[in-house]
């Protein structure tokens, strides 16, 4: 029996703002990983559009840096309108499109929100600084200004918020934006971008043409965007792999770049922790989102004292997850996004146990015959006797590596040993602990939190991470900073010309 | 007849704190480019010892890192200390080898006295934030942690004040630093180094061993640390094309990096200038330092109606301006550092006399009776009909384009027409231009000046620019943040673990 | 003939919110300044019932204090969407109530929108300082708490958006709020009120009772709120006299204060000057709100080459202002507040002739028959030889002095010869001019403008002035601290205990 | 027999630069606090001069905000110097002038030292704010400006250490200092202000006349600084009852004033406190300066279930506490300043009894043979019932009144139910119970500490209390601001004059 067949969607594609005549009779063909079935046929951007499409931003580039930043505040504000308006059905859309659930699809939408309120209170700031001046009648002024259009490429996992992040700060930064999606998921995108355009079109003539661009596209659309010198800053979510490709090319124009890249990311839980607490943050973490998120929960070292504890509380749980259609109230978790991360899944078990692990659940496919054509994993916890190879890999899946330690210092010490740092978290209600964790001899990731898990960021805080994670920041605190360009004046306001550090040149 | 032979150095090396078994018998052959007579021979650092010393950095860095902040600034505050005692020694080494002038010689030593001390008073801040998080019982804090070793590698012209910018921040926000100096001026970088280990040796045994090193060396030994997983940021200042290389690199392997590259300064003079200023400043950016600062003014922009009153001023004090051995009291323009340096000066002067260009003065070499193997150049005006290929290019000389302009706009196109963008300046009285220049349709440079020249910037603004200068700031400001590696913990201090976004997963 | 009477408000008051009820029947007649009739009959605050609401807003700030900041954010964005929609109504209300131009009833809606607005942006910053400690294994972290109760005092001028300036941040920053407006103008700000109940009712449940409270009364409910322990903060806007009799109050109990009290505000007219600009500068500023507004232009200091020009434009303009009902579309300079407001400017009047002055235009009543018990006065220019006793009074009605300068220093001596310190401006073009006036010996007041009149900022930056103004900010910029306390910690999270500056106690 | 006399002490005034012609023939009698013994007697200011002197500071302070704020920056920088070579010679007068042991005689000047090379790191930065503005060719810059003379009142028991609070950070933004002493402790600020003297003179003439001034009095001379217009900012360190006072005076002459008065500083112990690390700190912060410390521990709130644990480590180790001649190397408690400050400790001590207190230890006076005229006593330790009257008072002397709880939040509200607010700590290491105590329902103080004692602040972080204690900050983090007056410019560069909020008024 196949419940819940997926439903024509062209109701909701029509609620999201996405015409039929965009949605078929293309060559990208978009499926949904729930089961297979057609979404939509979109229409690839022609390559040979780019350059026009990037002499578009850069002439839209020349108008938008003029006009105030609070009114660009305004437009933002407007998307943030348009996105609570359509939340829910977007979140459809990403359900459809990535197999989250629904508390996961609206939550991504929400998020798109929350940054564009954000930016909203941001495109009153924007602050520089004075500085004082060594010199008599002299003083140093340093703003920020626009940078020039930016290109977000984003990633199947998050295909409507990381959009929003990039695209809200930019535009109240001043900058035009060309979004790439993934084209693993442009429905989610599109419709994200066309709420973009809606609160554009009520914004009004201020906004010039070429303001917010998207391209649909694969890889070598992604190229073209990274390479031309009309883009400003790049930012770009994906693997490891990508932004090993992607840094090289884009400083060897000079250009900038956000990378936002793969993590590792674990829980060390010791004798301090609420072991209640930490059994649920392992479970949303580790397997929410079918474990296909860059901050999803990947190592867990657990303190030899309380392993067996949290191992007797964690196996139940994880054994009565629902695994199934993620549009249904009750699932846990969805599918993967394709055959081909299932296959790497399995492999990466098969490795893990050639490496001396030792799988204590899940691993195995699901619901074949059900879904036949889509790919869900029961999710898998391996044991590992060491930190070995397969371990400080990331494998995009519900795939969680247990390991155990004596002394925190060690556990550290393995929790830094891999080459990725995105995120991490401890789970303990020991100050010293904690502040070990958190210091400057702690985890070496951009985030390290304390008593929840290592994903599901808020957008107040600046997100991303070290090593090969990237090393760029995105979303909240200063995060705006990398989308304006700084500019630093003194000013002489003398009738003298005192030169610095009292050189005398007359 | 030869007046002022150089005197055999060895007294001041000694006074400098180098030691004579230090400075003979090496590979390196250090020359004066005043009159290309020999300063020492330097022992290079054999590369086999490269990965020891990266060692050694590394293991510092977990010493150091532990050290508090503000003992820490107590080490940069000795160095000050050392600094002040030896600025005038130091100031006269950096004359005898890179030929500046003896005002300038001692500003630069100043310019690291200064950056300790701001750096001391860094060392209680290196400010994070604590954030509001939307989660009760929770809380969002950013600390800046220290980053691990730096590398400094820097260019002739600046040797001692650009490694002091780096390291006063470098060891404050603690990381051990290895120094690459100029293979053209090891002796004022090592000078200012081993005030550095004085420094070190009063602060006493919190210092671990491998907190700072020195590497002398060419091109291969800069490779070595651009290379090296070891060091966590590259600070280097050279060439674009040096830069170019970098750059990609660094990127490739995740590293981080601060790159100073080539400048082509303006300056806009606008009929609101006031002429004597203006003139002054010239005089100064043009051929200061013999037109060898990265910041030195190149090309000058000037307005139809004031062009001819400026020249009435420019050309006499040009003519007047004392050319030769930079330790004489009234020398304002010493040597270039080498014979090749004056040669592409030539080139240039003859490619912009093919693209249309009149020489209106200077551009001759001179005193080659007087200091044969030495490389004295008049300082040149080249009047330019376009910003031609030539003018778009850094000419490392004191060589100065002229151009004129009718529109403010058109100067501040023709301003930002060249890939380069680290500083620039506009004279004039006029509030409207002014703002027009330091805002967002304005200079694009990193630094964008208002009546004073584009050249000596002082140290607590952020010193950097755009496009191909590298896009990166080091000195003042907030600089110290790209020698820090940022961490975003959210703290749940609550019984209960609340998602983001209000997504629920139970 | 009586054009335009007052229609019956009831309708409009419906449309704000105001229940029949509760605008009838009660002790507080509140009469239009347009022609005197009454728009309501409100009901006091018995004083009786303050203990009790003070008490209410004691035991809200336990609870509110402990809703995350980005939720009490969410309070503000619903409040802004409450305005939004209620804009022109109290729009209309105000210039009802106080007598405003339609478009400055509607601009001081809009003011209440934006700093919500920016509210909604604050309430995921509220950044605290983490700080390095100079003892191992310590950190020191400085967060902002919410405070407590606020009163916030408005007077009769903005009877809508100093409330929201205030209350807006206090609500983001964690305060339970108390608003007593102006006896002469509490419809308007119970308008505002009610759009903000409303947001409250949308808010829901987690926004305690007591969160937001009105006390509708004169001047002993003032005193009342000024002396309570209960109130953390006073935000109280009026008179210098005022100012001068609640501030030891509050100092007397240790609490805390913002005062918002007397300007006289200056335009100091240099030869540099854009002459249309300053005319229009001048005429919005001196007349606009019928110079009842606290930023309003009173004093004029041209130089004297220019004064004559100047005059022949402001004169004639000035001449053809259309005084009248602020309802018409055509009029600039609506009613006074009441006759005692129309009796101090012509009492001034009097003084400055008797002081020297000459009346060059203005001071008499008008429209006295149309609206016998309105105040209308013609806008008035004293030319003055001196900056003599009156002219250092604030006067508060449409009385514009002029004096002249012959150099830039004595304009700034004069400039700065009042006791007031609030709003400030200069028109000039000359860079030097501008950076001297806004320099630390220019004008010594809170808000020193250039090429803008006094009148009429925005919300991004503080408002607020030095000397009797009071010293104290409200608005955009970090005013929002002063509605927080600072906690300073020094955590220890190792196992020793060293003390500051190395003293050891064994 | 009398160990120790009290040597002459010429010599160490003559070290610490005090004449002998100061130091004698005066009507203000020093005594120490040691043996009674005469150190001094000192010329007072007549009254007479004061108006002189203040107008000599208004005059110094139009010439010192002209000085660049890096310049000024080499005062303190000086200072610093100064006060290193003195460091010695100024504790030890400290010890000899108000009783200190020699470790904290000495530990008061590094403060200063600290101070000054903080202030030093200051005067290149002084940030200001840029602000983007709603119109177009608008921005907005917020500068802060130097405020004008300040006058720092200090109490005797840091009568080095607050001078050079205040005037380092008061010499840096601008403004020149008048300094009165207590008059129970001038010798030691007399010191401290001499070494300002030799800094000044060192520093030139770039310094003015009356930058630095010294008022040697009582009462008298400190209400007539309290009271002038001629100072801007009043920095009054002593009792909450002359705080009262001084409060609304400086208020009601719109004066500015940073008070730090009295403190009431409790710790609490929780059952997760480590209880060695809480005996040490306890031992400190209640004995330490004799408990004559506005941050001294008062109050002791232990959970039940350790307080015995607690009394049995602290019961021993204070009784063992060597009290006596201060000199002594071994000393850790010296006398209190006067005999009346031992009535008050007596008086207190009877009144707790009289409320159900129980003395557990201490009280009684000391070495009275041996010191006749001097106040030895013994450090006490009350056990309370309840928080009665005499425990919510500040008693200025080693005291300690012990309570105990059985829930946290039981703790904090005993805590915060004291009309003070300076400082607090926490001893536990339970991140729950940390939180709660740093968080928003939390201790309610200025500084509330984790695991180290209420006493001894570093100089990174603000210093000064809530409620009764006076709410404002001195010291580190921004607390630099209140000795500056903000300034907020909009500036229109552009040809247009738009209003703020959208309004048109043509």
């Amino acid at each position: 029996m196949r419940a819940h067949p997926i439903a024509p969607p062209s109701d909701l594609l029509d609620r999201c703002g996405l015409r039929a005549d965009e949605c078929t009779g293309g060559t990208l063909r978009v499926t949904s990983p729930i089961d297979g079935s057609e979404l939509a046929r979109l229409h690839e951007t022609p390559l040979a559009e780019l350059p026009g499409l990037l002499d578009r931003a850069q002439a839209a580039f020349k108008i938008w840096r003029e006009v105030p930043a609070p009114a660009r505040g305004e437009l933002v504000r407007l998307w943030a309108d348009e996105l609570r308006a359509a939340r829910n059905d977007i979140g459809a859309l990403i359900t459809l499109e990535v197999g989250k659930i629904v508390e996961e699809g609206r939550g991504e939408v929400q998020e798109g929100i929350d940054i564009c309120e954000f930016a909203l209170g941001l495109s009153r700031q924007l602050y520089g600084r004075t500085i004082v001046s060594e010199r008599p009648g002299h003083r140093i002024v340093e703003q920020y200004h626009p940078l020039g259009p930016v290109a977000v490429i984003t990633a199947f996992n998050f295909p409507s918020a990381v959009f929003a992040w990039n695209a809200a700060l930019a535009l109240v930064c001043g900058d035009p934006v060309i979004f790439k999606p993934s084209e693993k998921a442009p429905l989610s995108g599109l419709a994200t971008f066309k709420a973009l355009q809606r609160a554009v079109a009520r914004f009004g003539e201020r906004a010039p043409d070429g303001l917010a661009q998207i391209v649909i596209g694969g890889a070598a659309h992604g190229e073209a965007l990274v390479d031309s010198r009309a883009v400003a800053l790049v930012s770009a979510t994906g693997s490891t792999r990508m932004g090993r490709a992607v840094g090289p090319r884009v400083a060897a124009r000079f250009g900038r770049r956000i990378l936002e890249l793969g993590g590792n990311n674990a829980m060390i839980v010791t004798p301090a922790a609420d072991l209640d607490l930490a059994l649920r943050a392992i479970l949303f973490s580790a397997v929410g989102t079918a474990g296909q998120r860059c901050t999803s929960l990947r190592r867990l070292i657990v303190h030899r004292s309380v392993k067996q504890a949290l191992l007797d509380r964690l196996l139940p749980a994880w054994a009565s997850l629902q695994i199934g259609d993620p549009r249904a109230a009750d699932t846990r978790v969805g599918p993967l996004i394709d055959r081909a991360a299932g296959q790497a899944m399995q492999q990466a078990i098969t490795e893990a146990q050639a490496q001396g692990g030792r799988l204590l659940t899940g691993g195995e496919p699901m619901l074949a015959e059900r879904f036949p054509t889509a790919c869900y994993m029961r999710p898998a916890i391996v044991e590992m006797p060491a930190q070995t190879e397969v371990v400080q890999r990331e494998t995009f899946a519900p795939l969680l590596y247990l390991m155990d330690y004596e002394q925190l210092d060690d556990a550290i010490a393995l929790h830094n040993a891999v080459p990725q740092g995105l995120s991490s978290c401890i789970f303990s209600n020991d100050l010293r602990e904690v502040e070990r964790f958190i210091g400057a001899s702690g985890s070496d990731c951009g985030m390290a939190n304390v008593n929840i898990g290592p994903s599901g960021a808020e957008i107040g805080g600046a997100f991303g991470g070290e090593k090969e994670t990237g090393g760029d920041r995105e979303s909240g605190s200063d995060a705006w900073k990398q989308y304006m360009r700084r500019s630093t004046s003194t000013i002489n306001h003398s009738r003298e010309l005192p030169l610095a550090q009292g050189i005398r040149f007359d």
